[in-house]
């Protein structure tokens, strides 16, 4: 079978490590271009980077000259050498210049950056929760002009988060919660946290968090409202009060989030549990990297541990446990979810998996190009 | 000038090497008995315990026979063999047997266990916060008998809390608060925790903490109503709602929890930041072991952490930092306590140094003995 | 195909989980028997042990029902009802007892247990370096009797080490060498080390630890004397001096192993590194669990490191790097092997698979209830 | 009394503020001056470093104004403005270029850096082992001119292991020795060592530290060979075999040395101990930062151990423990020493001390200046 091929903006860090990991051996796409700063740019990417996963980098990515992060001519893009499909992982204020640029250019852009998700166009969507949110697509101009568009996922935290919430939102009804993450360190990317303040020690601040994660649980709980005459759409907020505070923990992969929950409507536990478990929204589409149970509940008395439930569902589950009730709000429980994975790079592959089956990828006289032959 | 006799139950677990580490040079204290399980007793102490602190054993320590933990005779209460004051660290159920046994005998038994918190005739006391519930002593029957008594402190995360909330309680009110604490390994003892569990791991759950911590809340803050015909009294619990999630964390010392709280008065960020750093409650008492500020505001952003902070009024303050809206509840907060000395040694001597400044160790003609010879 | 019935002696421990773990989808073995102490006995498995692993407990084996580790009778054994492989991972004294007893009912016993590693019968075998060794099983009484035997694979440290030393003995023969560990603590098993042993701390201490490394080191690398007049043999010690230094860091699995060595015909670097890189003795067997590449060199400056190298080969290899001149001896190096995988539960398995090709399976009248009905 | 003004060049890193942390109440020095790289020049101290001690940063040192590190001019020595003891902790670049300037301009430079430690006119010195190679500063021209000169302290692994070497040395003599050591991370300074490369990790590789431990020994061992006849002398490096290994592991403060060594006369168990206890060079000299006992030795099974034997001797002492035969050199043991303590600011403190003890504090009409006025 044919593989669409895709190129990876911020090829060398630890999100676009991630990327490679997770596209290694990808049923529907594969890795053509890499692209880095300046100063990466021009080597092979075995040198160019610093490997910290614990999977081998696979030898044929190792050999791929990283490319520059210029922003394709329309002859890169119709040759093919620059693919269509750009995961993005720069840093926010590189993203600021480059996505949009990508976009206008032709490109579909899925983000994994901060930068553009909460701009109103932008749909910002964990594809179990808010695949509609892609409406918005339509009403960005590049779409129209040449079928280059840009999509993000959310923060790491806000990710497991909203998984877990997404099923207790649909059937429930959300209108307050609090939230006190524990989140790795990989997180930070490389070098990252430096050991001197983590080793032995909790960290109880990471610059800006806290307002990302609430924001973004409103944006992603939000309604997505069509305007048919214009085409277009808009997203309308989810009205909860949410609460947040955000810790750094010396772990390497993995964030705990302590949840506090009030209801519109009151469940019980048995209720709480099945929304969970009978959350399953992406089956009928087989995507290849959407696990089977994207929200796992143990009922052991200590669970989640990152060290124990990081891998379910390859890393792309989220794990709730100790279900019990809140003296102060409704109910209290505990989620995990693999940040780099689920949290980050695996988000933007599922990103890119529904976009497909939506049939988003069509481009100005491109579609050939976007495919790489068997 | 002459020290008065202390004796520990418990000496040999992590609680009990504390108790010596701290009452080592104490001014007012000397340790003068030492007991433990039967598996200790009769041994030197230096060969009985396995001493995890990082500053040595007192050589004098270390050479004294610990004792079989039965109940003392009035023999030796009266000879002095076994003193009138002392702390205890045993477990939960021995405690529960032992403790009313000592008091019984004639002792000042000043646990740091939690068997007896929440019974209504047992002051359980931070000396900052409530140094009036002392007045519950005078329901025991061993007090009117022969002087002995029973007082708790409370459970490592109560005490670092209720530092931080009494002086909110006491200038706004407070009407309700979660708390989400990361709490060290040491609080579980030896050989407690295993390593495979917490390297690079969290553990969402300590059993029954949640519960301690909620409950103990309402009683520290609570309001002692003294019966001034029977001479006797009554604790009217905080009526306030706590909601606790209790987390263990890879760190060895200190206890940081996340605070959220909504007051009954409103208040600004400088009336908060001042009511902790004006509250000096002790000051005019000058106890060996009272930290000048009980509570300590850190105004950088990412403070209070446990490898910077926890030394603070060596190690008997709570750092707060953090104070910022919260969009729940009115504020939200970050502190941190040093869980095994005022979490728990440094507490139980605390209470001691106030009993004592209170002449509340008036024990059935035993006052000589209970003085060591200069 | 059919899989040979296989059970499990010591299945809660930690390495009875990682058995299970390995074991799970194995081509020639199936487990049909767990064992373990009065305390588990009775119970499914899965309320029977504290599963520490980051995969699953698979369904069916949670289900079974573990027995009691007591000699099977005869019935037992001929019916199937207990298999005649079995894998045992008790702790050593209850090895002394019971891993005879089985051998001498007419069981084959595979042994993690350090009971019987250095007894002049018993075969202590790592597949790659020595299987010549299993000769020793004809001089075991059971053997000639019914087909039991007992065979043991080394330390864990022991193992990852003679990996790397064997091709540089077979090449250039071992005059001397040191050798110091940073082990992990799942080597301790469970609950073993204390957190507040090892969090941010080194124990340079692990008992009876060196003297095991020195002494297998000596017979993994002995050479198998046949006598053929008796049909039996015996293990020549390797004559070289090994001087160990063992030390507990705080990681969770891998064992880290600095070397310096003397060679008794000099190498140049290339063909040390070549020595190893050629080294797969297996490679004609097709073993389900060997590693193609059981001695991989890595070239980087700063590896092999556990979080990074540990999963080479599926846990079954042993990473080398840092090869350098010694201003002592010839070369240091630094090696890394998984211990609990090729150190433990892996290494057992592998002398099973070994074993079967070798044909060493083979009980009086037991052939058909060794193997499962496909 | 009057205390000598003394500065410090790289003031800001880690191991500056260990500087000030120890400086904080000496009774001999008292800080005048700091001075740092141009991006914190003109900052007051408070704002220019990122404070990683547990202890609080004195209040007076927070306000002092950050100097330029430019090297001073004559006018600024003779006012006492910049102080004629400077304490270096600058990057070995940067070293190379100030440390000579400022001993041209008149200073005391008492250096930390690892830039002119093996120059053959430059003292290496550890109080307690070499005090006699101080001679070599005669050999510095500006040391003739003005009074100012430059000395060392060895690398942070050195110092721990030739404190225990220096007794044997000098008892026994040392023919060869073999050293494994397992360094905490605060030896690679702030950022340091990234948390993804040392959480739950062990790296076998420091870039030099090898080179710069089998040096050093040899150095610190030599024998200072006076040319009476030049007023000048030379030393001769220890004649002896070392072969060195470095880790780095995840622990804050505290380097751990496995050593193995060979002796050129045989000592017992007993001398070997006896040695390291009664080795107490500096008794008479009453230096404010010297340990009474240098060496400590545990005979506990399972010590020293970082994170209970660091704080020894206000962590200046060595700690050395499981003294055992070693099957390959005559004997091995095992030793800690704080890195950042005694192992770098600390090492320069007691080298000012001995130096001010033996009058090398005399420079060119400069005498008054160096005292601050009572």
């Amino acid at each position: 079978m044919e593989r669409r091929k895709v190129g990876i903006l911020g090829a060398t860090g630890m999100v676009g490590q991630r990327f490679i990991q997770l596209l290694a051996n990808h049923p529907w796409f594969e890795i053509t271009w890499l692209a880095a700063s300046d100063r990466s740019a021009g080597k092979p990417y075995g040198e160019a980077t610093n490997w910290k996963l614990d999977t081998p980098l696979p030898a044929q990515i190792a050999k791929m000259i990283v490319q520059p992060n210029t922003v394709p001519t329309a002859e890169q893009l119709a040759s093919g050498e620059v693919p269509r499909i750009i995961f993005s992982s720069v840093d926010s204020p590189i993203a600021k210049e480059l996505e949009p640029a990508y976009a206008n250019a032709g490109c579909a852009v899925i983000s994994n950056s901060s930068a553009f998700r909460m701009a109103p166009d932008v749909p910002l969507v964990v594809p179990e929760v808010n695949s509609d949110h892609f409406g918005l697509l339509e009403t960005q101009v590049s779409r129209k002009q040449n079928g280059g568009f840009l999509v993000t996922n959310p923060n790491c935290c806000a990710i497991g988060l909203v998984l877990a919430l997404a099923p207790l939102e649909q059937k429930f009804g959300i209108e307050s919660l609090f939230v006190t993450t524990m989140q790795a360190v990989s997180g930070a990317g490389y070098p990252g946290v430096p050991s001197l303040d983590i080793l032995g020690n909790v960290v109880p601040f990471i610059k800006n968090e806290e307002e990302k994660l609430e924001e973004e649980v409103g944006k992603l709980l939000g309604a997505f409202k069509a305007d048919e005459t214009a085409g277009t759409g808009s997203i309308d907020l989810l009205d909860a009060k949410v609460s947040a505070h955000c810790n750094r923990v010396p772990v390497i992969d993995g964030h705990t989030e302590c949840v506090s929950i009030k209801l519109k409507t009151p469940a019980s536990y048995e209720q709480m549990v099945a929304a969970w478990r009978e959350f399953q929204p992406l089956r009928a589409h087989h995507l290849p990297s959407a696990p089977l149970h994207p929200v796992e509940y143990d009922e052991a008395e200590n669970r989640p541990q990152p060290r124990l439930d990081i891998a379910r569902g390859n890393g792309m589950a989220t794990t709730v446990g100790r279900l019990r009730p809140c003296s102060l709000l409704d109910w209290k429980f505990v989620l995990l979810s693999h940040n780099t994975v689920r949290g980050a790079a695996g988000a933007a592959i599922l990103n890119a998996e529904i976009l497909a089956v939506m049939g988003k990828f069509k481009f100005a006289g491109a579609r050939q190009e976007a495919l790489v032959n068997a």
